[in-house]
C-alpha cells in the first residue's frame, strides 16, 4: 500500500530508532529529563523564542497554547477549517472554555478588515472577551507569504490580542520559502510545531513562545495529564528527526509537483501544495475516487464531496509517486 | 425620549403593578410559591408542552436548555448572529462546555443540505459531536415560514439531533402568523419564551418543554443561581403580562409597518419586520444616522456599518410613531 | 402551621409590598434602574465597600465571589459544611472549576496553623493553587467573636489568599454583637448579604466588594443569566428591608431564646444561636421528632441523625413561639 | 546518589530498550498501532477487564476514568490524600466539573457507615449528585485486605456508585497478597496501573474497565491531547515491564523491609509498606532528616512535618539499601 493519507502514518528510520535505544534519561516531571531538555532548547533556539515544551501531540500543543492565552469566557479567532475548531473535538470550550468566532477566507488568513469589525463594541457585555487569534501555517498545504503574516500579527499585537500560531506543518512553510522555521515563526506569540507529521518522529509536538507562558503551559500539561517520565526516549527521536528531516522536506514538496503533475495529464484538476496534493474530482465523486484509489492501493483522505488529499512523506519513494500516479490515471479513467 | 433601542425598556403598566402588589407567593426553591406554579402551567399550556420553568432572563432560559441537552464537548448549530451564540457571553462553552458551529444563512433558518453535510463523520474521534441545532424566531424581527419550521426540526429529530428554539419573540410570531403559540413552537424539544420583552413584564422568560427536560433544567436553575425565594411577586407581573398583552403585539407590529412607511418616504431604504424596523443608511453611515437620532430624542440601535435598529413595544403610542417619523426625515436630511 | 424551617419562608409585609407596587424603574442590564442602583449603594454604604451588586439568590452572590476572586485550577478553603460547599449543588466545580480543601473545625472559623500548613508546597506542580477562603459568619447560627475574624482575614492577606464571607445571616450576626454590618465585613474582600432571609425581602442577595472585583462580578452575573431588567420592583422590596427589619432582628433572637428556654424545659438540650435553635433528639431520634414536630403543625429541618434546626423570622409571632414551644413539649414525651 | 525519592526515576533496562528499539509500529490515533494493541489486551486480560487503554501518564488514566464516569456536577468521593484529589492539581474540577467529598479514614478505604450517611437526601437540589468512589491501592504503600475491598464496592454498586481504582502501584498490592492482579481489581468498573512506577518502564499507564467506559475514554484521551502517533516505541517498553517486572516486586518488598529494619536499628520508628518505607522523624524533624540524608547521598521525600518517605525500586540494589541504612544510621545521630 501507498500510504497518502497523512504524513502521520510514517515510520522510525533506523537511524531514529538507534537514537531512541540510546538515549539518556531521567524522570521529566521533575525537570531532569536531559534528552527532552535538549529537545526544548534546540527547538526553542531554531524557533527564537524563550522557550520550547515537549508534549505528546500536537492537540496538546495547540490546547495547552488556548488554555494558558486565555481566560473562561475570551473568544479565540480562528478560520472555521483551522484545526483547532474543526479537528480538536471541541476542545477549546471543554478544556478552556473559550468560544471560537470563525472566519470563512478564502486563503489561509483573514482579512484586517473583518477583525477591526470584530473587536468594535467588544467591550459590550452580552459579547464573550476577544483575546486570541489563532493562525495556522502551512493550511491544507498553503504557505502564507510572509509580509501578510508580519502584518496580520502586528495587527493583533496593537489591538491587544494574542496570537497562536499552529505550525504543525511550519517546517513545510519554512522549506518552501527559503526561509529559516523562526522567521515563519516571528510575530506569534506561540507556535506549535510536530516531530511526527513531515519529521517522521515516532511521538510529539512541542510549544514555543515566551518564558512565562510556556512555564503556564508546562504546569497545564501536568493538569491534562501530559507529564511524562521517562520521556526522553521518545524525545531522542524528535530531536534526530529536528536535526537530520527538515531540510529534506524539500524533497516531499518536489514529489508533491511530479505527483500533482501526473494527475493534471490524467484529467484531474490537481493542485501541489506543498507536501501535499489536492485533487478535485467531477460532480461530487471524491468518495468513488477514493475508493478506486484504495482498489489500487492508495491511501487518500476525502476533504469534502469534491475534494481530496495525498500527503507526500518520508516513506515515499519516487516509485511510490509513479506508483501513485499510475493508480490515479487508472481510477480517473473509470470514474 | 421616545426610546426605540428595545422592547425590553417597558415600564409596568399600572395593571400590572397591582398584580404584583397583592401576588399571592410561597418559596419557590421549596415549589411552593403558587403564582410561579400558575405561571408555569399557563405557559406550558399555551406553547403546548408538558412543563414549564420560570427563570430571571432569556439568557438563562437559552443557557439552561443548552445544558438540559448537552455534556460536555458535543457541538451546537445555530446561526451566527443568533443571540445564543453571538449575545451570551460565551456562556456556551462557559457553562456548557460546548462549541457552536455557525451558518451564514441569509435567513434565520439553514439548509438541511448544509446541515446533512456535518452530520458525516460525526463521529470521527477529531470532531465535537452533534447534538443540538438552536433556532431563533422570530429572528431579528424576522417571522419563519411554518412549513419551513416544521421540515427542519424533523429534519433534525430524525438525525438525532435536539432543537431549542429561542423564543424570546415567539409571541410575535405567532401574532403576525395569526397562529397559536404552540403552533409556532411545535417541533422543537425546548423553547424559551419572554415577558419582559415585547410583553413588558418587569422580570423573567420561561423555558418550557417535556418534563424531563424541564425537570434537569430546574435543578440546573438552581447551580447558576437563578432559584428564587418569593418570586410570585415578579411572576405576577409576567402572569397579568401573558394575559392582557400578547393580542395587542398586534398593534406594535402595525405600528412599525407604518414607521417604516414614514422612513422610506424620508428617502431611506427601511423594513418593517414584525415590531422591529430596520433602516438602511447609505454609505456606512448607521452611527451618524444614530447620532442624529439621538439628538432629535430617538433612541435605536446600531447593527452594523450600514444598519441601525428600531422596536416598538407597549409604552410606544401612535403619537410616538409620528415624532420618529419626523426625528428620521429631519435626520435623513441631515445625512 | 408555624413554619420553623428556615427564614427564607418568610411573606412580604403590606408596607414592602407597597414599595414594590411603586418602585421606580428602569432597564437594569442599560445600569438604568433607579432603585436597584440605590439599593446597590445603600448596601455598599452599610458594609464600607466601594460597590455592591443586586443578584437573584445568595447562591448566585457566593457563586460570582468565587469567579471574580479565582481562575480554574484554583484551590478554595473552607468548612467542610460552608453553603458554598455542601449547599450549591457543586457550583464550585461547574462554575468556577476550582477545588475545595475542606477544615473540619469545631467552630466556623479554622486554626491559623493547619491554613499554614496547607500553604506549605503551595507551588507543587502535583497541587491545585490555593487562592481563596471562604468564611461564613453566622454558621449554623453562630456569630464569629470579631477578633477571631480580624486576626484571620489578615492571615490570609499576608499570603496572597483572598477572603469571601458567606454574611447571608450577618445582619444577624452585626444585631447580635451589636456592631455595625461593615464591622462585621471588615477584612474580607468580598461578601454576600440576603435579603430574603431574615430581612424578609421575597428575592435577592448583594455581593458587595472593591470596584474592580464587582465589576468583573457584574459581568459574569450576565453570564449566568442574573441580569433581569426592570429589577427595581423587586430590588424596592429589599431596600424596604434594608431600611426596616436589620434593628429588628433582635426580635427573632430573643424569641429565639425563649424557644430554646422552652425546649430545655420539656427535657430536650437545645441551643440558641441568634435566630437558630438547635435541638438535639436523643439516640439519633432526630428524624422522629420533626415528624412530631409536623404532626403539631411546626415545621423543622433535619440536620443530622442527632439535630434539628428551627429558625426564627419576620413572620414568627410570640405566640407563635408558645405555640412551638408546647408542641416541642408535647414531642419531648411523645419520643 | 542512592535515590529513593519515588519509583518514578527508574531508568530503562538495557532488554527494555532493546524491545523499544525494534517495536513495530503505526499510528495508533487510527487505532492502526499493533505494539499498542498488544499491550492493551494483555493488560486487559491480566486485569479481568473487557479492554484497556494506553495513556501518557497515570494522571490522565485517573483523569479519564473520572471523565468517562461523571457528569458535570456530580460529587466524587475519596480519600482526603487521595492522588486524584490531593496531587493531581484540581483536575477533577477542571477537566470534570465533579466536586471531591473527602474521608479522613485512618486507613485507606472509608467505612460504610459514612458512605451511607452521604447517600441520605442525595437528591436534594442543595446537593451535588454522589456518582463515583475514587479508592486506592496500594495507598502510601499500604495494602487494602481483599475482603473489605470487596465488601465496599459491593456497598457501592448496590447504591449505584460506580468505582474507580487507582491501582497505579497495584501491582505491589497483587504480590504483597499473593493474588493475580485481577483478583485486587475486582468490583472496580475501572482500575488505572502505571507502567513507569515499580515496573520501570520509561512511559505510560492503562485504564481498564468495561468495554464502552474505555471506548468513552478513547475518545476522552484524543480530548485530552493523549492520543499519540507511533506510540509502539514506548508500548514496548510497557509491555516489555507488564512481561518481565511484575513478580520481581517481591524483591523490592524485601529491600524495604530490611530498609526499615535498619533504620529501626538506628533508632527511628520505621514502617515497610510494600516498597516502600516510612520514617518517622522526632518533633517535626523531617525536613531536617530529608536534608541529612541528601548531604549522604540518599534521596527522600518528606510527607509532613513528622514523615518521611522511602521508595525502593528496580534500580536499588541490595548494595544501595546497605549504604541507605548507613546514610540513616548517621543522619539519626546527627539529628
Amino acid at each position: 500500500m501507498i500510504d497518502l493519507r497523512s504524513d502521520t502514518v510514517t515510520r522510525p528510520t533506523p537511524g531514529m530508532r538507534r537514537a531512541m535505544a540510546e538515549a539518556e534519561v531521567g524522570d521529566d516531571v521533575f525537570g531532569e529529563d536531559p534528552t527532552v531538555r535538549r529537545l526544548e532548547e534546540e527547538t526553542a533556539a531554531l524557533l527564537g523564542t524563550e522557550a520550547a515544551l515537549y508534549v505528546p501531540s500536537g492537540h496538546m500543543s495547540n490546547q495547552l497554547a488556548v488554555y494558558a492565552h486565555t481566560r473562561s469566557g475570551d473568544e479565540v479567532w480562528a478560520h472555521r477549517d483551522a484545526h483547532v475548531v474543526a479537528n480538536e473535538q471541541g476542545a477549546l470550550a471543554v478544556l478552556s472554555r473559550v468560544q471560537p468566532r470563525v472566519y470563512d477566507a478564502p486563503g489561509p488568513y483573514p482579512d484586517e478588515a473583518l477583525l477591526a469589525a470584530w473587536l468594535r463594541g467588544a467591550d459590550d457585555v452580552h459579547r464573550a472577551r476577544p483575546r486570541l487569534l489563532c493562525l495556522e501555517n502551512t493550511f491544507t498545504g498553503r504557505v502564507v507569504p510572509r509580509a501578510e503574516h508580519l502584518g496580520l500579527t502586528r495587527f493583533a499585537r496593537e489591538h491587544g490580542i494574542r496570537v497562536h500560531l499552529d505550525g504543525a506543518r511550519l517546517w513545510n512553510a519554512a522549506v518552501a520559502q527559503n526561509l529559516a522555521p523562526g522567521a515563519v515563526a516571528e510575530g506569534a506569540d506561540t507556535v506549535s510545531v510536530c516531530f511526527s507529521k513531515g519529521l517522521g518522529a515516532p511521538v510529539g509536538s512541542a510549544l514555543a513562545g515566551g518564558a512565562d507562558t510556556i512555564a503556564a503551559a508546562r504546569r497545564a500539561r501536568k493538569l491534562l495529564g501530559g507529564g511524562m517520565r521517562q520521556a526522553g526516549i521518545i524525545a531522542a527521536g524528535a530531536l534526530y528527526a529536528l536535526r537530520h528531516h527538515v531540510d529534506r522536506l524539500a524533497e516531499d514538496h518536489a514529489r508533491a509537483e511530479r505527483l500533482a503533475a501526473g494527475a493534471l495529464e490524467a484529467g484531474l484538476a490537481a493542485e501541489a501544495r506543498t507536501n501535499m496534493v489536492v485533487l478535485t474530482a467531477p460532480r461530487g465523486r471524491a468518495p468513488q475516487l477514493a475508493d478506486l484509489l484504495a482498489a489500487e492501493g492508495v491511501g487518500a483522505v476525502v476533504l469534502g464531496a469534491d475534494r481530496l488529499r495525498l500527503v507526500v512523506h518520508l516513506d515515499i519513494t519516487d516509485a511510490d509517486i509513479d506508483g501513485a500516479a499510475a493508480a490515479i490515471a487508472k481510477a480517473a479513467a473509470a470514474l
